[in-house]
């Protein structure tokens, strides 16, 4: 098979797919979107199989235990997924929305309406999920896309595919509007990235060596999550229980996840009453503490606590880890600064009960989810009312923050007059 | 002068600025539009001086009149840059504002903040007064901007930007805000373009191969403006006076700008009694015609028509001339087809007294601006009520279509809890 070939072959399906989509009625979008949940619930041993055979693989292949476990498509993934599914098709329909019309002093009257982006392609690694994830909000948002994930997942994926199709074809809308890579040879992700003709946009998510590549070698815009590096700082004023509960919550309920704590900034006013009982918390559940000289002095009093000392890398580190690295500033305004050069412009939170601290740090912290009294944890689309997300951007321009709907559509300009011209 | 030092230095100095520029009150920033607006006023001397080198410069170099006359700063382009600036004071500030505030079921409420994006690149050929219409809307959206004007135009753009340093100084603004190239060296615009970590955008204006090169080039987020192949479609059902007027309008109330139509899409039933009118009005102003074989049998017997065969390249051709392509189709859907296959996706417009087809073709026409009755030429900036444009972006992501204020800025994730973690 010819790599080259058989991509341009399915952006070609894609861009015609697209125009399809981008004219489907709701309804249609919706009715695919059940049938999917449906088919998901009912093709319990086929994607059992499917997915055993990807679990054989792996494990073959020595890949280690986590690894395996992300491949799996218990009862409990499947059930999310179809979930997710009747969620999507209980949504309002992005698509065809008209804001901001107002007339102008010509006559004319200018707004702006929302459409898909048209055709974008979606590359990521092991879980299968995102296979069902991409899909759905792709007929939701009237979008054609191109789908490849890790070649470790590639039977699960297949199969779930298979059932994105059928229900498709139920709802009278066309299988292309969601195709699968079916190779896993490497070079089709080369030319993914690098057919502006048929593909609009590129959104990896995975490792940050895979999100690079695909940046620097991408030929069409890519919607990159880059790595979190968030920021929790206690402010000189603050409610003492409810920053324990928000930073614990914030470090520790998951390790993992991008939007979890690494990094805790506390004022000087505040770390003789707070650091002492969070490093408490910290020491009880075994997070590593890495301290700037002011903090350690204090921490390293804690029965139990783990401290050592930070170096300048810890500060731009995101562990996704039980690790912590700890600095004492002087203001909110010394924290905002520590966050701007150090922060991965992901998700960074105050907690304060001063306003004019709170407004200062909205305002003035540049990342694409910015907080006050609550924990990094909640920056997801779904705990933002997207439904759904494709992703978290960490760049700038179109979306930042979590990418659902709206993030899959921009706007275009609609101009109504009645015969008029420019003078 | 080692050119990557020099331009490293100026994006440090950018980001510097631009950290400033984001916090600044919007009082500082209308007040350093309102000075640069009388500055500009009083400087003719200065600007004359410096613009007659550019001139002799030009001259002796054997640039074509018209490329010569774009570099001119007559007495009208320096009072309508001023008029810029003074506008843009007055319009509202975009930077801080909060929408779509919701409470979700967690208890936290979820909305967006309107952002700079933090600095821009932008990169133009010969007429300076885009030096200044760069420089407002930098100040006006917060954000700091690096410029790279055209050789031909070094002089006027330095005596230009002078104006802009004072004006920020006045202010309290910093005078790093807006920075100009000081150096014609090519190689400046290579290292602008791949500088990602002090640029967060880049903007070309100018002719086609600069653009295309810039993109191909670039390692940073390009907001493009490719070339204006501008459709206008005349349907079965319509008001003849009114398409005659609009259509002559979109094609010859000026030819160069990229909104001026390209191409005039004909339905069957509306041939026998617009064609011979319109072809008539193209015949007296010295319009060529490209034509589909059913135009040209019509348009061939209007008196003094030039009216030739057009080939396949003209459907994509952007002649910028007194030339337009002409073609019949049977439907608005064909007319839909044929225009999402060869526009540019900048402006398309359809003249039709029928409500579904209007809605059709706003619907399903794929390009930046879509217009039912109105003349294409009113695609800009200022005649959206966007107050001055950065450009005419092609792209689909971030902005489409005319570059205000708005498309200067992006929107960040806020939320604000009450000590609320995620469960």
């Amino acid at each position: 098979m010819d790599i080259k070939d058989y991509m341009h072959t399915l952006g070609q399906q894609a861009r015609v797919a697209a125009t399809a989509m981008a004219r489907a009625s709701t309804r249609a979008k919706n009715d695919a979107l059940s049938e999917l949940a449906r088919l998901l619930l009912g093709a319990g041993t086929t994607l059992a199989e499917a997915n055993a055979r990807d679990i054989a693989a792996a494990e073959a292949a020595g890949l280690s235990a986590p690894m395996v476990d992300r491949l799996r498509l218990t009862e409990k993934v499947i059930a999310t997924m179809a979930e997710g599914c009747d969620q999507l098709a209980a949504m309002p329909d992005p698509v065809g929305e008209i804001t901001g019309v107002k007339r102008r002093p010509t006559g004319i009257s200018v707004g702006q309406m929302r459409v898909p982006l048209g055709v974008f392609g979606m590359i990521y690694e092991s879980r299968p999920n995102v296979t069902i994830e991409a899909a759905s909000l792709a007929i939701k948002s009237g979008n054609a896309c191109i789908l490849r994930g890790g070649s470790e997942a590639i039977q699960s994926n297949l199969a779930l595919w298979k059932l994105v199709g059928q229900a498709l074809e139920s709802a009278g809308l066309p299988v292309e509007a969601v195709q699968l890579v079916e190779t896993t040879d490497r070079a089709a992700v080369g030319e993914l990235i690098t057919m502006p003709t048929f593909v609009d946009v590129i959104i990896p998510r995975g490792g940050k060596g895979l999100i690079e590549r695909i940046s620097r070698e991408a030929k069409v815009p890519v919607i990159k999550h880059l790595d979190g590096n968030c920021h929790t700082y206690v402010d000189a004023e603050f409610d003492l229980e409810k920053a324990l509960v928000v930073t614990e919550n914030a470090k520790t309920q998951k390790y993992s996840p991008c939007n979890a704590t690494e990094s805790l900034l506390v004022h000087e006013q505040a770390a003789a009453s707070f650091l002492p009982r969070i490093g408490a918390i910290f020491a009880a559940k075994g997070v590593e503490m890495r301290c700037d000289a002011a903090s350690k002095s204090i921490l390293a009093t804690v029965p139990g606590a783990n401290v050592v000392d930070a170096t300048e890398e810890d500060w731009s580190t995101e562990y996704l880890a039980p690790i912590i690295s700890v600095k004492l500033v002087g203001s909110v305004t010394e924290a905002i600064a520590h966050i701007n050069l150090y922060s991965s412009h992901h998700t960074d939170a105050i907690l304060t009960t001063n306003h004019p601290n709170a407004m200062q740090f909205l305002r003035e912290v540049d990342s694409s989810s910015v907080m006050v009294n609550a924990s990094t944890r909640f920056a997801d689309g779904f705990e933002y009312g997207l439904g759904a997300e494709i992703g978290i951007s960490t760049d700038k321009i179109h979306a930042r923050g979590p990418v659902g709907l709206e993030g899959l559509t921009s706007q275009k300009w609609v101009v109504l007059g009645d015969g008029h011209v420019r003078g």
